[in-house]
């Protein structure tokens, strides 16, 4: 009875409830779901959870259960397998299925190529669009979002998009050329997919065509699969700047789990070793007043805040394209003076607190000054660390946290305990 | 000359030129805009740009911008204004226009109601394909997206959607009735902008209808405005994260944006002085043994970035719909076995590095003690603190990082000084 409740269920809510337990009542779930649902259900799930489900599934079964899909989800589905895996299933598969499936393999997973769906409708541009409705007519079924026809010549170029709806509203005795739309842009198949969906977001596109070097139509991409990939793109710097997984199985067992933050806990500690290094320089000065132990942790945390403000804002820019050469300098300036206003008022309050906590007017001074230096720095550090790392080819999303902290505890401690050594000497 | 090339550029580009500069240039290259590219352009800007471009017009040249937009896209740039200056642009449109735009704004904007589009093809069961093609063929051009026809009875309650690629292939002589899918939803005006998101997502939709209490049929909702939540959605956490507005403008002046970082480090100095306090209570300890002010912050370090990886991972998979009561303990125990693995492979580590340094075992020992207890308490505040926050109605990707840091600044400045009195008493 639970297996007809949960079989009752559709395809993506059968796949949410798996992604949803943990891995051992998942392989219990898994079991339940009919033959003829698995395909479908396979096909919705996130990445790391499909590779746990498929792992233990012969290269029959895994032939059997993709004949059904769409050639572009059957490619994302083997693409979590090993490559000795994947061939054992190809071979396995009809004739018809394994070429589709082989030509997408072909490309990037992370291309317009990777995305694309080969089942694509191509009319000739010289047609009346009357030719066309009875050509479409004579399919049982379209192909799904099929909202554009492309229009090809006899080599297959790229020409122009035919709209269905100008074909539902217009002459039936013109022509494909007349109707067709001819500002279009067709993707080559090595256009990442990051940018492919900027392009399907920018003019709120639900199809487009991809083509090749010679501008020969491939395929097309759709929406449903842009749509998946905004939502990776989203989740990547917001796992990123935790040192995590982008497409991270929520419940993924602590043996996959444990040693990916395992590295993330050993860079930190490496930083944190070297901040202390810092701290260690001035022990004599601690030693004389003790409070500055109990202080230094405040200047170096505001650093780490206000930066990583910054940072986050300049990365997120930087996703959006807004940040350039051109506004580099703008933003620079702008980072500085909300750093300094910042450093300002608080620095202000702190000294304050300070001054009344350990009655000391020196202190106070100190630790405002600190304040407000690191402050700026952290500003400085969080909008330029992110361009500098992204021209060393380092991901700004999975190390800008980590080396902005190291930057405003470094300054934080040195210029803290530095004018405490100063002015105690 | 650069007003030609400027107004030679698509909307959508001119919209990411506006977006990419500093609040002035904004201002000039704005009146560079051709006025009848302004509506085209605005409405593809974000909220915030938006804004400030539109304070400087008149109400009667806002009327006249939006006269050839949709009404869905003229109600999202009248949000963004005062509500006496909307007044006054209702009132300088024409009638037509102002009745489906004041329709829209009746409803929520975070709701399905605020997204949507009046403008729908509505079709009777009765009717054959062959007179529903004829019907079409009379509109000049059909409005945008319309993939589905809804149909509708006498009383325009929803009773099923219409494929159009269904209209294409199917038998003109068959009856909308026997043509249509039944098994599909229709989204009530009030469900929230975030749900029909992911239903949107979960089923590849490209267009769904409203409908209101009675079920008669309101509008639609289409996948490029769509696509625009997602994306303002997937940008929430991250940008809270940092405490930050989710729709930040990447170039807003230093008086706009000061302010709410400065609420942001009020209440960081506020925690940070907290844990100061804490440390403050071994001043006597810190004394006698001044290397613990050396060593004190990797502790607290550790916990942090420990606690805001499970922190991460748990705010995404409530987001995401997968946490909830029933997998809740298993998460809680993977994450404290995480927790405690990591803790005694970096504490292992700490303790040689610490041992060897300040050429003490009984640091090492203590420093090894505190991390253990710190990365465990911070795996289990990483879990627990999101849906504490969520249960408390705040959000916890705003909240959960500032309250994280706090325990396991108190816990490892406790645990390590509190030993270090022990020991060394
Ligand atoms: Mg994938
Ligand atoms: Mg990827
Ligand atoms: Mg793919
Ligand atoms: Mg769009
Ligand atoms: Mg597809
Ligand atoms: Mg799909
Ligand atoms: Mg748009
Ligand atoms: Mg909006
Ligand atoms: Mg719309
Ligand atoms: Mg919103
Ligand atoms: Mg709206
Ligand atoms: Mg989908
Ligand atoms: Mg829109």
């Amino acid at each position: 009875s639970i297996r007809r409740m949960l079989n009752g269920l559709q395809p993506t809510a059968i796949a949410h409830l798996l992604e949803s337990s943990p891995p051992q009542r998942r392989v219990v779930l898994w079991e339940l779901v009919d033959k003829d649902q698995e395909g479908e259900v396979i096909q919705e799930l996130a990445d790391n959870v499909r590779a746990q489900l498929l792992s233990d599934m012969d290269s029959s079964d895994l032939a059997a259960m993709t004949e059904e899909l769409e050639a572009d989800n059957v490619a994302d589905i083997l693409q979590t397998l090993p490559d000795a895996v994947i061939q054992e299933v190809l071979a396995a598969m009809s004739t018809q299925n394994r070429e589709r499936v082989e030509s997408i393999l072909s490309y990037e997973e992370d291309t317009a190529g990777g995305l694309m769906d080969p089942d694509v409708i191509t009319v000739r541009p010289d047609l009346t669009l009357d030719v066309v409705l009875r050509y479409l007519r004579r399919h049982e079924e379209l192909p799904h979002s099929t909202y554009y026809l492309v229009v090809v010549n006899r080599k297959d170029i790229f020409l122009g998009l035919l709209p269905i709806l100008k074909v539902l509203t217009s002459d039936p005795n013109m022509t494909v050329r007349e109707v067709m739309d001819t500002d279009v842009t067709a993707l080559h198949f090595s256009m990442p997919d990051k940018e492919v969906a900027k392009l399907f977001e920018q003019h709120d596109w639900v199809m487009a065509p991809v083509i090749d070097d010679e501008q020969r139509v491939l395929g097309r991409i759709t929406i449903d699969d842009v749509v998946d990939v905004i939502r990776e793109g989203a989740d990547h710097s917001l796992m990123s700047m935790a040192g995590l997984e982008e497409d991270a199985d929520t419940f993924a067992s602590v043996a996959k789990t444990a040693p990916r933050r395992a590295i993330w806990l050993g860079i930190n500690l490496l930083t944190a070793i070297i901040a202390s290094s810092v701290i260690n320089l001035f022990q004599g000065t601690i030693d004389k007043v003790v409070a500055l132990a109990v202080l230094m942790p405040i200047v170096a945390s505001m650093g780490g805040v206000a930066g990583s403000q910054t940072l986050t804002v300049v990365i997120r820019g930087m996703a959006l394209g807004h940040i350039g050469r051109a506004n580099l300098s703008w933003l620079l300036s702008r980072e500085f003076q909300i750093g300094l206003f910042n450093g300002l008022i608080w620095a202000a309050l702190m000294a304050g607190v300070a001054g009344w906590w350990f009655n000391d007017t020196t202190i106070a001074g100190i630790i405002a000054a600190a304040m407000v230096i690191n402050l700026i720095f952290a500003a400085l550090a969080g909008a330029l660390l992110p361009i500098i790392l992204k021209a060393m080819r380092i991901d700004p999303a999975l190390a800008g946290g980590v080396a902005l902290t190291t930057v405003t505890d470094v300054v934080g401690f040195s210029a803290f305990l530095g004018l405490a050594t100063y002015f105690y000497a």
